[in-house]
């Protein structure tokens, strides 16, 4: 038995997330369907993070078992060979049999893009959140400092129906820059609630507009309570870009 | 009368160029078709440059005359609200009547992106050249030294059908710059060939390969035939950045 680790970049545009669904196209489908074309067998193919629909990777991590001996090389080329344009593995790696690239996961970094200039650009279509309104990045700043640390995150999370997860994440580190006319967002963090990233980054959009102050954040993330954040950022904008093990840097 | 410039982004990708062709997508005719909408009146949409299908643009120029009266900001909204997602108007200036986006145009900026790694990108796909395989920049650098300045560029060009287009054109800089996985060559020229800049990138990784020679480019130019010179790059990675005007540095 080998268990194989793949790095996968998609655009997540035309797929309703990672996570297999009947019937309706999803990343981890695509790519259980060219292993099955491949490996003539079906596997069970974790991924390190259930991305949303519309949400991109540039370093989505998975595993799958298979007793096949197929090289390495040519497994990567067949895959890639059958996935489409949008979907790549960039990498195929043997791990330990007791690998989980979901469990095992140390820390994730995300990347939010914003396009922020009066008119949109064809080239950042479904690719970044279109934001035509001035943004003080300074204020942003100010305001991703309240959400650095252990919190409970409520008020930043789906709201659930399962009452089973537990609210309390770490965020490691939070930085924002501004290049040319994209704002970069980039958050560390050991692990995230559904919807997480897209409601901080909503937050901050307002503080950045002037509609909220930054010691507003403070207040909403002590609130604990979902209403009182902003509604989410477009998944559009969001980016899986790393999934660390033992690299962890925080 | 008021003569209208019109600064305008597109990805090529959906399109048969940007010259107006019957029953097929053009951008010039996206363009027409949203003024006609507005103004209620057919214009004559003149384009600094009559980009090929798929080719795109990041700093097209076009030009068109209107009795109307309409405010630019209003016709700017108005457009891009009408446009599709892969085409926008970044920019509206009235202009003398006698300015002609096309003959007035003292010197282009083109930009060539190959993407440079064994596997394809998600994020890449139509927008560069995928080339799989080692290049050597530097070669490709002393190459494109023999293209800069006045030259017979029939070597480099579309065979023409008809015989009447001079075929001396003027280089006056090339920059190949590796950022990344990427492959950028910047070229700047007066006017260019059918085709030219495309044969010439072409060209250029022949030589990043090994297959050619720096000095054989040389020969290729001085040998005036098309046959000599590689086939042309793929229109994926090829953007017209800029136009000039009085600002041309060269």
């Amino acid at each position: 038995m080998r268990n194989l680790k793949l790095t996968v970049e998609y655009l997540g545009t035309n797929y309703y997330g990672w996570q297999v669904l009947p019937d309706k196209p999803t990343v981890a489908g695509e790519i259980i369907k060219a292993l099955r074309t491949i490996l003539k067998e079906e596997v069970k193919l974790v991924g390190a993070s259930r991305t949303d629909a519309g949400v991109h990777a540039r370093g989505q991590v998975a595993n799958f078992k298979t007793e096949k001996e197929i090289p390495k090389e040519r497994l990567i080329r067949g895959l890639n060979g059958l996935l489409p344009p949008d979907i790549k593995v960039t990498k195929i790696e043997e791990v330990p049999l007791d690998f989980d690239s979901r469990r095992n996961a140390k820390g994730k970094e995300y990347l939010y893009r914003i396009f922020n200039r009066s008119i949109p650009s064809p080239f950042e279509y479904r690719r970044s959140w279109f934001f035509p309104f001035p943004l003080n990045t300074e204020k942003m700043a100010e305001a991703s400092s309240f959400l650095i640390g252990v919190h409970d995150f409520t008020s930043f999370s789906k709201k659930d129906r399962s009452k089973e997860v537990n609210p309390i994440r770490e965020v490691n580190e939070i930085k924002i820059e501004k290049i040319g006319n994209t704002i970069e967002i980039r958050v560390w963090g050991r692990s995230f609630l559904r919807h997480m990233v897209r409601v901080m980054v909503a937050t901050l959009v307002k503080v950045g507009e002037g509609k909220l102050k930054p010691e507003d954040v403070k207040e909403i993330l002590e609130g604990r309570n979902r209403e009182r954040a902003p509604f989410l950022a477009p998944a559009d904008g969001l980016y899986l870009e790393k999934v660390f093990y033992e690299d962890y840097p925080y």
